[in-house]
């Protein structure tokens, strides 16, 4: 394995790790012995790719806005869902974005770091726009705000759903919330257009493993392993 | 002042109290001191009505599910849109629900309590279950799913938008999510009659403060002290 590669892994299994850590027993709580004991790496490769526990922290919320897996489609609306759908599929599955969430939720690391929810409002409200360009959406429609309210629903989704005493389907769920809008943000003749279900959501997910793979094989083509 | 009206009034004030610092602080860190500090009242009447910083956070907690300042509507679905309006006003300036909404979001706190969450739902469901016998609803709508993607969207619309670095109108932006899920709820003659605004909630704050002089009138009533 070249140098560059080992390193591309190294940072990727302590965030990995710190993630982890994060999700389980929150920010404020963890040690970077926590994480160090996780990763199995050595503290020196830790503190050279991370050099306090506020960088851990961040590399963490980098990772929490993400459309990977996510195909063009030929309805714009389409990819919005997918990409809620997909993220709903993984978040209880990834650390990595169930660290993200709990970091946002949390009032102190919250006030350290902020949180990514001005990022996905706009990366919604980019895609919303696209819709209107073709159509897809009611006219009037302030973008910005419907994008605002679907990231505060689907946020609360998880948050309250979590703290019910029965379990949900977390696609499941975040399909019924987008049933319920979509009627409001999309001209009939798209809406009966649309697959919003939590089987597209596992449907998406082999699109994901795909996408994983041929970063994998980018990852080894730059650092020049491929076939050494 | 009867002895029992100023149980009353001390169990109130300790209450209040304790909500303040809940909100504030967290209850994990929150201390009896700081209740007793900011409440005002001896040691001994506090440990009288809240043997245990337990029982302060149930009392609180059961002070989180209220439709007091709703008054009955000839549309009902009127009446579920008025009480979250106006629980969308009273949250930020009254420290007793932010409080309970903080605990429900703190994993430790919740462990330790449960959340209200499911009363809020059931609450709805049973509105949203006699406005379809009135003919308000859609056919066929699942009462108790259409609630909790309420009271999630609701929760999820609080926590997202006092975590944003702008400053939201919390009734405004509960009117908006409104806006977007009323069309699939209501049909289209009730929908139209329905209003949905932040401006009715700072109407609605008037029938609030009517029910609370009401209801001071009767704790002076049951103890005898009126014209005293």
């Amino acid at each position: 394995m070249a140098r560059q590669e080992r390193a591309i892994r190294t940072r990727r299994a302590i965030l990995e790790a710190a993630a982890a850590v994060f999700a389980e027993r929150g920010y404020e709580v963890a040690t970077i012995s926590d994480v160090l004991e996780r990763a199995e790496v050595t503290k020196g490769a830790l503190y050279f790719h991370f050099p306090s526990k506020e960088d851990l922290a961040r590399g963490v919320l980098d990772e929490a806005v993400t459309t990977e897996g996510v195909r063009p489609q030929s309805i714009k609306l389409q990819e919005l869902v997918d990409a809620l759908l997909l993220i709903a599929y993984r978040l209880p599955r990834e650390p990595m974005l169930s660290a993200a969430l709990r970091m946002a939720v949390d009032l102190e690391s919250r006030r350290l770091f902020g949180t990514r929810w001005p990022d996905w409002t706009e990366l919604l409200a980019g895609l919303l726009r696209e819709a209107r360009e073709r159509g897809e959406t009611h006219p009037h429609l302030d973008e910005t705000e419907v994008a605002r309210i679907i990231v505060c629903a689907w946020t609360g989704v998880r948050v309250v759903t979590e703290g019910l005493p029965e379990e949900y389907d977390l696609p499941h769920e975040i399909a019924t919330m987008f049933q319920m809008m979509l009627p409001s943000i999309a001209v009939p003749t798209v809406l009966a257009r649309l697959e919003v279900t939590s089987e597209r959501a596992t449907r998406l997910v082999a699109n994901l493993a795909e996408d994983r793979l041929k970063q994998e094989w980018d990852v080894q083509q730059d650092t020049g392993t491929v076939g050494s």
